[in-house]
């Protein structure tokens, strides 16, 4: 919990898994053959019983900890959470970290050879679900001989695949960490991923997905995705107190060039993602949060879709956090309680909206690592 | 107040004035002769006491109350609250509204002549801002033999221009209406208005503005301009219970056409939108709305900026709105009364967001209703 700020798991090589079984997915399609990158950090014990899941977000991958090589400049994405001392204590847990199906960082996804054409799978990679990733991670913690994680954890699209494998596989998850999540996207959560889609699918080089084909990336589109996305990712408090109405230069340009911070920030962050994302991987992972609703089959009662959880749970939300707002936290506390689970939860105080669930908020730290110490004491037999 | 539900001024014609003195805008350059487009309700009395004038939002414009023909499905666009009997009683006030410069609905824009080359402004057009406006709309008021306005009533966009007569022309405005408005733009607002610029300026049929000439239209861009912009036109609450998870056929397609009504509902309104609005005009009335701060002048003190202004004041805010949300209209309320200034201020419960202004909620008929009724009265000598 007091690691020191430079801990780190250290350098980190990315290993990829090949699996052979067809994986039946919710759309109807059957995906053949398929690699799952991941990275490990810490080591597993003899009884395999202190792994941890790593789940990623919207645009994440299994990069979360530690570095790549020596003259990287940010660690990964999770790395004030995970290493050693920290929060996720490397010394004490096996974490296992991957990149999901459909992605765009080594698994199997829009960018990799179709089998059956020989050309990249572009548009015609099948829609993925919430619960296809689950059973793939399942898959692969097969392979690395963990029948039971001792907890799996995700942020936002990360944290309904923690809480869809408390459903699907209750044998095998001993906790559950859902952390900036919701069990469900309201229409205007739909409304914001719908303009993203329609960025990028109106996009000229977009070409119905087939873009790679056609030499061309749709980068106007990615770009445009990002800056709303970046939007609901930072509280209107965090970005007036970064940003507020400062200008770039003394006074109004009166032209279309960049004339406040916000602006400069905004166009910089699209720039950036839209040279380094796939866009049918966007896609398809933002219909992934729209399909996510577990209690959709038991006719909206998420309480009785909560039934087959056997673990403890930790939810986690951000009070300014207005893209998964704690009111959708509680709403699945509130299921959990009525349901009869085991449930803490805790709402951070931060300015940072969603974003908050990146950062080292110390009592999100606290709480954080108070769970997971908990967990570890026990498999060690405290 | 009781008006009936089908009050109506009927049917209107619009004006059109032709002002040949240049004006001297704030970006330095100076418009030379123009053009305002404007409708008139109701009867200037002999005095000329009674007149009111409504200034439009965004994407606004003269056509506020009333039918152009007897086949038109709807009225203008503030036909609620602007009628017989109505919260702006045309029975009592004479009602002024105009298309301000820029606009693309008569009054001189992107899409009018500029007389230095013979062809369209498009891009060249001067940017405008919300003083430039007041200073047209002063024009018109000379124009039409109006010395002093009853009131200056706007909401959004609006409320700003009306918060700036009180501010430019203290002696030519009784009672400033201030609507769903704010003092100043956020950052996160001036964000909103990015991703709508970039929207449209990244459309390859934008052509840097020059569309007209390239025979295109930036259909795409001002689409997800327009699909961005309604998603903060709805409350959060709105959109979930218009709309909620409703899916348009029984199940997922698993693909990319429209699966959630709220989908549908967003694609129609940005695909009527970009059939008729044009999209130079829609750049600067976003960059009007980036530019308002009438606090800037007096190093970022509202109240201070406030001195000059002398009337009294009616702010209304609507609790759900989270594009100018209650606590901006509470920042300049707040103002207001450190200014000394008289100020009414109500902020109406209402589930509809920042379109909660143009609807006739019944509270929101009642205080507007009733503070006109008092100019009204005032100015009738009871």
């Amino acid at each position: 919990m007091n690691a020191p700020p430079n801990a780190s798991v250290g350098l980190v090589t990315p290993q990829t898994l090949h699996f052979d079984e067809p994986l039946a997915l919710s759309c109807g399609r059957t995906l053949p053959g398929y690699d799952l990158v991941f990275e490990t950090y810490g080591t597993l014990n003899a009884e395999a019983s202190n792994a941890v899941l790593i789940c990623h977000a919207l645009s994440g991958h299994h990069h979360a900890a530690g570095y790549h090589d020596e003259g990287d400049r940010k660690p990964g994405w999770w790395d004030a959470h995970i290493g050693p001392g920290k929060s996720i204590d490397t010394e004490r847990f096996f974490v296992v970290s991957l990149n999901n199906l459909g992605g765009c960082h080594g698994s199997t996804g829009p960018c990799s050879i179709n089998p059956a054409t020989g050309k990249p799978w572009g548009p015609d990679f099948p829609m993925m679900t919430v619960d296809d990733w689950v059973e793939s991670q399942a898959r692969l913690a097969d392979r690395l001989g963990i029948q039971r994680f001792a907890a799996v954890v995700g942020g936002s699209l990360g944290g309904m695949q923690a809480l869809r494998w408390s459903l699907a596989y209750p044998a095998r998850i001993a906790n559950a960490l859902v952390i900036a999540a919701t069990p469900k996207l309201t229409a205007q959560n739909i409304a914001f991923n719908e303009v993203a889609r329609q960025a990028i699918r109106s996009d000229p080089d977009f070409h119905d997905g087939w873009y790679t084909a056609h030499r061309t990336v749709p980068r106007r589109g990615l770009k445009l995705a990002r800056m709303v996305g970046h939007i609901t990712y930072l509280s209107e408090v965090a970005m007036g107190s970064k940003f507020g109405r400062d200008l770039r230069s003394d006074d109004f340009n009166f032209d279309y060039g960049v004339e406040f911070q916000v602006e400069s920030y905004l166009r910089y962050q699209g720039d950036a993602f839209s040279t380094s994302f796939d866009a049918n991987t966007y896609l398809l992972m933002t219909k992934a949060l729209d399909y996510f609703d577990p209690a959709a089959s038991c006719g909206g009662d998420l309480a009785a879709a909560l039934a087959p959880a056997s673990c403890p749970f930790l939810v986690v939300s951000f009070t300014t956090d207005w893209r998964f707002p704690p009111a959708r936290s509680k709403e699945l506390v509130d299921a959990l309680i009525r349901a009869n689970k085991a449930v803490s939860y805790v709402n951070i105080d931060s300015p940072h909206g969603h974003d908050a669930f990146l950062l080292p908020e110390p009592r999100y730290r606290a709480v954080f690592a108070g769970f997971m110490q908990r967990i570890a004491a026990e498999l060690e037999g405290y």
